[in-house]
C-alpha cells in the first residue's frame, strides 16, 4: 500500500485535510467534485463532475485503490456505481442511514441508543398528529439534505405548524421533541476492517447560528463510557470501517443521540494537534487495512471554526501555541474557511489561550482591516 | 499573506514537507526543479527547468510573493536572477558561504566559532603543504557540490595523497584535520526579519555510510548554550531570515563547527511531531514576516531515515506512536525516500520504541518481502 491511490468523493476541506494527512504516508489522491474550485483539488488528481455522471464517476474510480467520501449528501446511486469498480469505506449502508434522519433515529432506537422522541411527517396532517403525540416545542426537519441547521423549523406553538410545513416544501420530514440539554458532545471513533475500535476523547461542542463554533476535547469525561457503549454498538451493527462521529445532547446524566456522521468530522479537527494520531490519518489507516494509530490525547485541546473571511494570519499566529488551518476556499458568508487549534496541558491555560484566539479571529474587526 | 504564493527552488522532500506545512496555513506553492519526477511537484504549480534557464526562472518567479530554496547547490546566478524579481530568503549570501567549504570555515573562524584545523588545497603541491601543517589523518573535500559524504577522501598516510587528489579531479578543495569526536550534534534555529531567534533543542546525529541515519532530540543538553551562542553569532552576522542548521563535532567539552545548511534540515525532521512548531512551518513564518512559533519540545523525539526501498507501511505503523513519512520518490540505492519519527515522554521509552522502528525499517527483510 506504500503508494496506494485514495479516491475521495467530494473535494472540500475534509478531503483536503485527509490528503494532507495521507500525503505524509506516501498516499496519492483523486477527488471528484462538481466544482472545479474545490479546495482539495490542488492536492491530487481532480475530476470535475456531477455525482450523477457515470462518465465522471468512471474516470474517478479508475486507478483508485480504495474510495471514501467526505460528506453525507453523495447520492446512494453514485456510491453503488463506484462500488462495482472499487471498494468503498465507510460502508454505503452507513451513509444510507445517516442521510435520512428517520432511518437514522429508527436505527438508534433499535440499538437501544436513546434519542429525543420523534415521529415521521409526510403530510400536513401527519404534523398535527406528531405535535399531539410529542408535545411542543419541537423541531421539524427534512429527512435528508439538511446540514448546519438548514432545513429546520422550531415550532413553539400549534399556530407555527402551517409556516413550518410550508418551509419543508412537501419534503418527507421528521418532527423531534425539542430537548432542554445541558451541553452537546460528540464521540469520534475509528473501526478497522478487523473490528478493532479506537475512541477519541469526547468533544464538547458550542454552536453559533446553527454552525459549529468551538469544540473542546474532554479527556476522561464522566460521560465517556456511556458514549463509547453507544458508538460501539452502532459501529459493530454497521460492520463499519473508518471514522464515525456520533453527536449527542446531554440532559442531566442522559445522552440522547442527535445524529451520526459516517466520515471525518468538524468536531474532531482538534485531533490534528491534540491527539497522537489525527482523525484523518486514522480514517485512512482503517480504510487501507493499516494498523490504527493511538487516539490518546496530547493535552487539553480546543478548536475554533473560522467562518467567512479569514482573520489576519499574523494576529492568530501571535497567540502562543495557536495552530492555524486555512482551507484556501473563497470566503462567503456562513462558509467554513478554516479553523484554529490550541493544545495546553491544563484546562485553565486552554481557556486563557482560547480567549486570545477568539479575539484574534473576531470577524468584524478583521473585515474592517481587509476593507482598509 | 493569507494566500501568499511561496516559490521553492528545488522540488525534493524538503520542498514537499515545506508545502505540507504551508498548505495548512493557506499558502500556495510553486516549485522549480530540473526533474519533472520531483516529489514536491504534485503539491503546487511546477516549473520543470534547469537552474540556469532564464526562461524557466522567469516563469518560476512570476506570481511568487517570496522565494526560498531547499538545497545548497542552487547556482548563485540563479538566485541573483530571481532576486531581481522577488525577495528571497534565506539571504543568498548565506548560500554563497554554505556552498563553499573554504568560505564557510573561514567565516566560522572569523566569528570565533571553533572548527577543525583546515587549509585550502588548489593543487597537488598544496596538498603536501597542507598535510604537513595539519598532520594525518585528515579529510580532503571538494570546496563545493559535496553532500552525504560524496566528494570526500580520508587520508591515513602520506601515500594516500595521490589517490585523494586524483579523486578531486582538479576541483578546488579543502583539507581538514580528522577529528576524533564523541558525537555529532546539530542546532536548528529560526530567525525572523526583525532579528528574533528561536532555537530548537539540539539534535544528536548518527550516520551510516556518510548518510544521516538517526537523529535524536536532546532537550536540555549540556552543550545547548554553547551551540546557541555560535548559531546566534552566525545568524546575526548574515542578517539571516529563515531556518538554519549548524552541525558540530563534539570532542570532550568542545564543539567544532563542521558545516552549516541555510535551509530546513534532515536532522530536524523530528520537529514535525516533536516540537510545538515544525522547522518547516517556522521557516515559512520567518520568510513571510509572520510571528515565529514556539520551538518547545513535546517530549523526547527520534527520527530514522528510510534509505532506498521503503519498508512495509503495516510494519512501521504497528509500532505504537511511530509516525511514517514517505516522500513518494522512486526508490534508488542510497536515496532518502522517507523517515519515521517517534516521540515519547522518557528517553527509555524512546529507545525501546526506536529499536522496534529500526527492526521494522530493516531493508534486507523488506526487500525480500517485496520480491516475494
Amino acid at each position: 500500500m506504500n503508494c496506494a491511490v485514495v479516491g475521495v468523493l467530494g473535494g472540500g476541506q475534509l478531503a483536503r485535510m485527509m490528503a494532507l494527512a495521507g500525503l505524509s504516508l506516501g498516499l496519492r489522491f483523486k477527488f471528484l467534485d462538481p466544482s472545479s474550485a474545490a479546495c482539495a483539488a490542488p492536492l491530487g488528481e481532480f475530476v470535475a463532475s456531477g455525482y450523477d455522471d457515470p462518465d465522471g464517476l468512471s474516470r474517478f474510480a479508475s486507478c483508485a485503490d480504495v474510495v471514501t467520501y467526505e460528506f453525507e449528501n453523495v447520492p446512494q446511486n453514485a456510491l453503488y456505481f463506484v462500488r462495482q469498480r472499487v471498494s468503498i469505506f465507510p460502508p454505503p449502508e452507513a451513509l444510507a442511514v445517516a442521510s435520512d434522519r428517520l432511518k437514522e433515529k429508527t436505527l438508534f432506537r433499535k440499538l437501544d441508543i436513546p434519542t429525543p422522541p420523534f415521529a415521521a411527517v409526510s403530510s400536513r396532517a401527519d404534523l398535527d398528529i406528531a405535535m399531539e403525540s410529542l408535545g411542543l416545542p419541537a423541531v421539524l426537519k427534512t429527512r435528508s439534505q439538511g446540514y448546519d441547521g438548514k432545513g429546520q423549523f422550531v415550532l413553539q406553538r400549534k399556530n407555527d405548524a402551517d409556516a413550518a410545513w410550508r418551509q419543508m416544501k412537501g419534503a418527507a420530514s421528521i418532527l423531534e421533541r425539542y430537548v432542554e440539554f445541558d451541553r452537546e458532545v460528540s464521540l469520534l471513533a475509528v473501526r478497522s476492517k478487523h473490528g478493532e475500535i479506537a475512541f477519541y476523547p469526547l468533544s464538547e461542542n458550542e454552536h453559533q447560528k446553527g454552525i459549529l463554533h468551538i469544540s473542546r476535547s474532554r479527556p476522561g469525561d464522566v460521560m465517556e463510557a456511556a458514549a463509547q457503549k453507544h458508538v460501539r454498538r452502532l459501529m459493530d451493527h454497521l460492520d463499519y470501517v473508518g471514522l464515525l462521529a456520533l453527536e449527542f445532547f446531554q440532559a442531566g446524566e442522559c445522552l440522547l443521540a442527535n445524529e451520526m456522521a459516517p466520515r471525518v468530522h468538524n468536531s474532531g479537527h482538534w485531533t490534528i494537534e491534540g491527539a497522537a494520531t489525527s482523525q484523518f490519518e486514522n480514517h485512512l489507516r482503517a480504510g487501507l487495512g493499516l494498523p490504527l494509530g493511538s487516539t490518546a490525547p496530547r493535552g487539553h485541546a480546543a478548536m475554533v471554526n473560522i467562518i467567512g473571511l479569514p482573520p489576519v494570519s499574523e494576529k492568530v499566529l501571535a497567540v502562543p501555541g495557536a495552530k492555524l488551518h486555512l482551507y484556501g476556499k473563497e470566503p462567503l458568508p456562513g462558509r467554513k474557511t478554516g479553523h484554529v487549534t490550541l493544545v495546553e496541558s491544563t484546562e485553565n491555560d486552554l481557556e486563557d489561550g482560547l480567549r486570545k484566539i477568539l479575539y484574534a479571529v473576531n470577524r468584524e474587526e478583521q473585515c474592517a482591516q481587509c476593507v482598509a
